[in-house]
């Protein structure tokens, strides 16, 4: 594609703060944002010139935001496969392209898919009945987790199957079908940041390490305690990845890191990612840059970090204590804009900057 | 005043580059933003929540934009009297306070405040007539600059008297009351960036270095080539400037460097300013994040440098030179968002960071 010129349109699906923030990326590089959302008064909306608020089944609404768009990008995995369907048939182009969607909004597809690629993950299988369930837990064993296979984040849709007898009735309890993931006694959780142009250069970001509360991301710190063999495994799996599906624009991919430095791959987000929000001060380009830069057709920017990171999220009435993160000198604070503050939500996030 | 909540929406006059990167501040820290404008498709509203257009005499518009934000400020100093008074008689909180915007308004009532604060200016007389310009001329001599009092920038209305023939006529020509200004030998300019907050705490930015190319800021470098008495001149005098106000956010006042280092004061503006840009990318907290932070009563944010700096304004067709702006990995790249190229008009810039 050629670049598009400054002045374009970017149409996001989803009004979220990962769309805000992109938005705001957008709009520094002199780019208009649409937003396409089902929500009203998003946080995304009040940072773009036009929101259409939609549902995302609803093909006209679709066809008339692609209309006034020169590119669609999305903030979020979980797009309804009919929904990208019906943008291209109405002329737009899309990216990341809807296969790699398609292949990460389903955990067994996700794992399925990393096999293949030769990324090493969790001993998994698919969890259609409670039988299923049984004979899964009698191959793979306890500890194990029970997870959606759809439509999961933040760890909702997840059971616990610390042994076997938390899984009499398990599969009926979660409602939808599953897949059941072998424990990993890791000791560390890491992701990491990279992104493709259309050009098909690769940057990668430093990798993150990530503590997550309550299934929650709640900590992400910069330099990872981990070793040289590991950052070139994740940064080799992010490429294989990138390149299967000729991504363009950022993805994320979340590991497990074992006692000898090898990676499990947990997840993979074809998006910007809450472990990469230190990058908006902590690095010469933001994800959220570098994800709008891929999309346009322009060339990545530089990825060096410039100092150790401390991103702290701010989850529900961790929002309550601005007043004093406003006074502290070492916290960079972002708030979101959301209306209500709820157990569990993401309300905004502090990024420390310290001498690396 | 007590701190406004995340979630107050912040009120602001004019759609400009500067409202736009304020609007884009209030944001992240989790503020809505009204943006009042004349103009249609301004760069600010198309990353604010709400735009109201409307000419800056319409009382009954001011009136209903100023019921709906919680504290109004403004990106240029050029607000008629008349807007801000209809806005607080309307029930608005308006920061900075208006008597400070009517000085900064015109170029003799400003040069009078300096000398009165103890702030040295060029030598000037105020120009009502040619016999005016005459005995002006005759009084201070050639070179001098022949400006208008009020709505004059980036070099517009201004005519160069280089020697007394230069004056013949030029009264007639600059069409408007103006004053005279002596020239000064000086061998750099300068400009600081100062904040106040509402609780009366004063905080400075680094000296900024300008140049000027057709009266338009084209460059800006940091850290300034000057000697420490002439940083602690600059301080006390933006020092004296706020609190004689009790000004609350930020401010800036550009100078001119003699050879001994001594400062005369060029003009105030009471906003932020061109040659702060840097700030965004080189500083802890930005200048439209302290903007922010002040007017809505927070707490200051540091405004330590983190690098040195080239900062370069994109004016006209420099802005046509976005693809290779975009792929030089040295360039952190802002544009404004404009339609229109225009000659003279500030379409973006680009910061550059490189290790101090």
């Amino acid at each position: 594609m050629s670049p598009l010129q400054p002045g374009s349109t970017i149409g996001i699906l989803g009004g979220g703060q990962l769309g805000r923030m992109l938005a705001i990326s957008a709009a520094q590089l002199g780019f208009d944002v649409h937003i396409f959302t089902d929500e009203p008064d998003s946080p995304a909306s009040r940072v773009a010139a036009k929101t259409v608020i939609g549902s995302y089944s609803d093909h006209a609404a679709l066809a008339d935001f692609a209309r006034h768009v020169n590119i669609v990008t999305t903030e979020f995995e979980n797009v309804p496969a009919e929904t990208a369907e019906a943008l291209i048939a109405a002329g737009a182009r899309v990216a990341p392209t809807p296969n790699v969607l398609a292949i990460a909004q389903d955990r067994f597809d996700e794992k399925s898919y990393f096999l293949s690629a030769g990324i090493a993950t969790p001993p998994f299988k698919a969890i259609g009945s409670q039988d299923d369930l049984d004979a899964a837990i009698a191959e793979i064993g306890a500890p194990a987790i029970l997870k959606t296979r759809r439509l999961g984040y933040d760890g909702r849709g997840q059971i616990r199957i610390k042994t076997a007898a938390d899984a009499i009735g398990a599969y009926e309890k979660l409602g939808a079908p599953g897949i059941l993931e072998g424990f990993c006694a890791f000791e560390r959780e890491v992701s990491i940041i990279a992104a493709r142009g259309a050009n098909g250069a690769i940057a990668f970001y430093d990798l993150n390490e990530n503590e997550h509360a309550g299934g929650i991301l709640s900590r992400t710190t910069l330099p990872a305690n981990v070793i040289e063999s590991t950052v070139i495994a994740a940064q080799a799996a992010a490429r294989r990845v990138l390149e299967a599906f000729d991504y363009v624009g950022v993805l994320t991919i979340e590991f497990f890191v074992m006692p000898d430095g090898a990676l499990i791959a947990n997840e993979m987000a074809p998006r910007v990612h809450n472990s990469g929000h230190w990058t908006i001060e902590g690095a010469l380009t933001s994800q959220f840059e570098q994800h709008i830069r891929a999309v346009v057709g322009w060339p990545l920017g530089p990825t060096t970090r410039i100092a150790a990171i401390e991103m702290l999220n701010l989850i529900g009435e961790d929002a309550n204590d601005w007043p004093q993160l406003a006074a502290d000198p070492t916290a960079r604070l972002h708030l979101y804009g959301k209306r209500e503050v709820r157990a569990g939500r993401k309300m905004g996030h502090v990024t420390k900057l310290r001498s690396s």
